[in-house]
């Protein structure tokens, strides 16, 4: 696990085809070398009063926070961005250092 | 990245001590051998209005969804849910396949 997580939770808006932008974030996590990880995925478990109506979850990882500076202000990445926020409906972005309690190699 | 995400985003009442949370957790992984990873951050630089009030990211990951429901339902995590919920002010959670674009190790 990196040092810095970039994690955004969100709901699409309903005429939003997924996969696109999906494939939209795997092109910019390829092309901006400071985003050391990207993992996401689509709720299958949680009970809809506990998920609140988000469905997808993005976590991106970067050696330092200098990394994610220099991912946020990429010029590809403000450039996605206005595609991203026209097909959200509702959003919770965190970021934060990475405490990491139990690491994923124990 | 395992294979199964148990993600929780939460806002802790106000008289809460988040160590006294966090070690609780701390103590709760180390004990059920089915989480995989355990990593969890508080917010440093999100927008408040991107972060809505969220404060805190804890993130689970489990081999696979067997593994997340063996956790669900052990005794220890039932145990710890109550104090935990009681320290909630709200709260997001996403339970979900990884779907790993860009492996941590790449």
């Amino acid at each position: 696990m990196a040092e810095f997580v970039h994690l955004v939770v969100v709901k699409f808006k309903e005429d939003v085809v997924v996969e696109d932008i999906i494939k939209g974030l795997e092109k910019l996590v390829s092309e901006v070398d400071s985003v050391k990880s990207f993992v996401w995925g689509k709720d299958i478990e949680s009970m809809e009063m506990l998920r609140q109506g988000f469905t997808h979850a993005l976590m991106m990882t970067f050696s330092s926070k200098d990394d994610f500076n220099a991912f946020q202000t990429h010029p590809n990445h403000l450039e996605y961005s206005a595609t991203f926020s026209a097909a959200i409906e509702k959003i919770v972005l965190l970021d934060f250092p990475a405490v990491v309690v139990k690491p994923p190699t124990a």
